[in-house]
């Protein structure tokens, strides 16, 4: 009962501040997220000792080093949040834009304003640098947030959100703004997944398992993606310089991401040709293949796969490879196997390159580019809260403006309905 | 379970049409849309001895005379939903629209092409020409739709769904493009809710209790407002008669409707020159005031009003009236009660009329205008599928450009990345 109610007046306060948030001016707003970058690069020496329990508490549960390297608040990490931090001040402020006023025949003029969601529930797993980073979009976006990390970095999150209201509380940003719930028990997110009257929308960033939990527990409209299964497709218009080094680079270039390929599709009238290429530079770098019966004809070393290796996140050096007979081989792939993440085409053919744009309805298509690119930065929004591969209200990579809506503004002298 | 099974093989007929449906060209759809009138005109006569079962059931039933109008389809009404089919023809096609394509730096070309949302679920009470106008809206945003309207005209919607898919299977679009679930049982509607693979979005039209039922049973994300209580606010600085004339048409020009005022407030400073002007307008038109103290020592004749009354959606000749202090104190006023659907300022004050604009952050926000006007036609979309009031996705009235969402385009030439 006290942790529902603590929930609740954490929600509470956000939907408080979330109405004053709407109406702060792009100056204060900026001059709170400068002071808190100052504020963390301040609070350095305490943040880490604070981390340092968290870490403490790791080693003893023995999580993986990678789990523990994730959790670690280094001087680098914390520079990074205040430097993430400056960067979201320096962005164009979302709220209150009008991209056009039409004017209707009786001189009606009628526009569309962006405003802020209202509260946005952000739930996360071990890296505490996402309480800066999300604190950070969510303000600037106008929006009061309830950050909810995974219980091993409970100590640094708290710290960190401390740091966060401090310098929220020293300029004329609500001090509610930024709320953390920082109880252990897993209740406290079943809690907060029901308060669709205080919070607007919850983004769950981190494993598979945890969005489903989330998804699966909300009443309130998630925003996510499940995982990123995506795909390279090698037309036989290739640019065979293009397709090995695109094939190359999405699988290698860092492959425990989401928009990293997983299936490498091949078109059956280059496969001889490109299929050798792309299999000595993925032996160089430790690429284990698992192939269909026709790439296995041309690579006989390679390992068969299954289908099941088709719906895989690898998020590790291996790859799943395919011969299609065609476009349309391609495109029924990707449709039976695909996440709606990132697919691209390797072409010189005009009409084919336009086909797959148009006819692939993944978040992001493209045309001789790696789907490495399939990012916020990459994609010039200036910043990244996730990425939605449902497609109400955002699809793709998010930034500020998809933290935003847009009412209609009507200006009027006097107009009545006839 | 013939039921369950007889609702997923509907949508999942709708899922696989949709695929073939995001890649029709406008001529295709708008042919469609054209047999689909003409297939309504031509088959009035017998559309209307199907109506005549429904109505028979309805007054069999001692269904109210307003329920037993709106379900009747007279030649009228048969024709304006083929008109309406026609107006939809003429729209623009939203699909595969690109704003803008931006550079970035690597030289990768990146910009935002939409694309339907995919599977629209209508549920809809006892206006069967709803069957015709949605279908329309959802054809010619390249989305499949399932529509399943009330039990009091289920022959009706048979019938012109019947229509419908002949003009569709004469045409291009895939004939299960338009899917009617004709069981009668409130059990399909629960079914159809599960179905979230299936159906991408749920938008239900109709009075606030089958919303809420809706909202409730539904796993899949519904767009939708539960009722509409908008207020006028007349500004000290309001011209008296823009304000009576705004205060009269937003209550009386048709009351029965979500856009209507439901709200009267007054700033203090003008309330005895403004109330009995107005008072004397409603009297004529026969309209109840329920009032506040204020207000009552100017027309001590209005009866008092409870806070119920300044929450009720009256959709009748009645009023509710609060003097208020100023600005704040309407902002304050709507925030409490308000439904985030339609408020209008009466000013000439330009400081006010752009801190309500800005300040008020429901749907439709306006200044000096009728909030009548709050509606897809009268601002321009050129149709309206319905109206929202929750931020996501979409906020307001809702036309085609809301039955789309926006996937990432990437036009690169060999970039990969470092």
């Amino acid at each position: 009962m006290a942790l529902k109610d603590d929930v609740l007046n954490i929600a509470n306060k956000a939907r408080k501040a979330s109405f004053e948030m709407a109406n702060l001016s792009s100056l204060v707003k900026n001059n709170a997220l400068e002071a808190m970058a100052a504020g963390l690069e301040a609070n350095a020496e305490s943040l880490k000792k604070e981390n340092a329990k968290d870490l403490a508490r790791a080693k003893e549960k023995r999580l993986t080093d990678a789990m523990i390297n994730r959790l670690t608040l280094s001087d680098k990490v914390i520079n990074s949040m205040a430097t993430g931090l400056r960067e979201v001040a320096a962005l164009p402020d979302p709220v209150g834009t009008v991209s056009e006023i039409i004017v209707r025949p009786n001189g009606l003029r009628v526009g569309r304003m962006s405003i802020p969601l209202g509260v946005i529930g952000i739930i996360y797993e071990s890296r505490p640098n996402v309480t800066a980073d999300a604190a950070g979009l969510c303000l600037k976006s106008g929006n009061a947030v309830v950050l909810r990390g995974g219980s091993e970095s409970i100590d640094s999150n708290r710290a960190i959100a401390k740091v966060l209201a401090e310098a929220c509380s020293a300029s004329a940003v609500p001090e509610d703004a930024i709320q953390v719930i920082t109880t252990t028990e897993r209740e406290a997110v079943l809690e907060m997944l029901k308060l669709e009257e205080q919070i607007d929308i919850i983004i769950p960033r981190g494993g598979e398992g945890l969005i489903r939990f989330v998804v699966e527990n909300s009443k309130i409209p998630v925003i996510k993606h499940y995982k990123g299964v995506c795909h390279v497709y090698v037309d036989s218009d290739a640019d065979m310089d293009k397709a090995v080094n695109i094939a190359y680079n999405a699988k290698v270039q860092r492959p425990g991401v989401c928009n990293s390929m997983e299936t490498l599709l091949v078109h059956a009238g280059i496969a001889e040709t490109f299929l050798p290429l792309i299999a000595e530079r993925y032996a160089e770098a430790g690429v284990e293949m698992r192939v269909c019966d026709a790439t296995r004809a041309i690579l006989p070393d390679a390992r068969l796969a299954t289908d099941d290796d088709y719906a895989e996140e690898f998020l590790d050096l291996i790859i799943a490879i395919k011969v299609v007979d065609n476009m349309d081989g391609a495109k029924a792939h990707i449709e039976r196997f695909g996440s709606l993440h990132t697919e691209s085409i390797v072409t010189e053919n005009y009409t084919n390159a336009e086909l797959f744009i148009r006819q692939i309805n993944s978040s992001s298509v493209m045309v001789n580019a790696s789907t490495r690119f399939a990012d916020g930065f990459e994609y010039g929004l200036g910043a990244e809260i996730g990425i939605s591969t449902t497609k109400l209200h955002a699809y793709g990579p998010m930034g500020l403006n998809e933290l935003t809506t847009r009412k209609f503004v009507v200006y009027g002298d006097g107009q009545i309905r006839e």
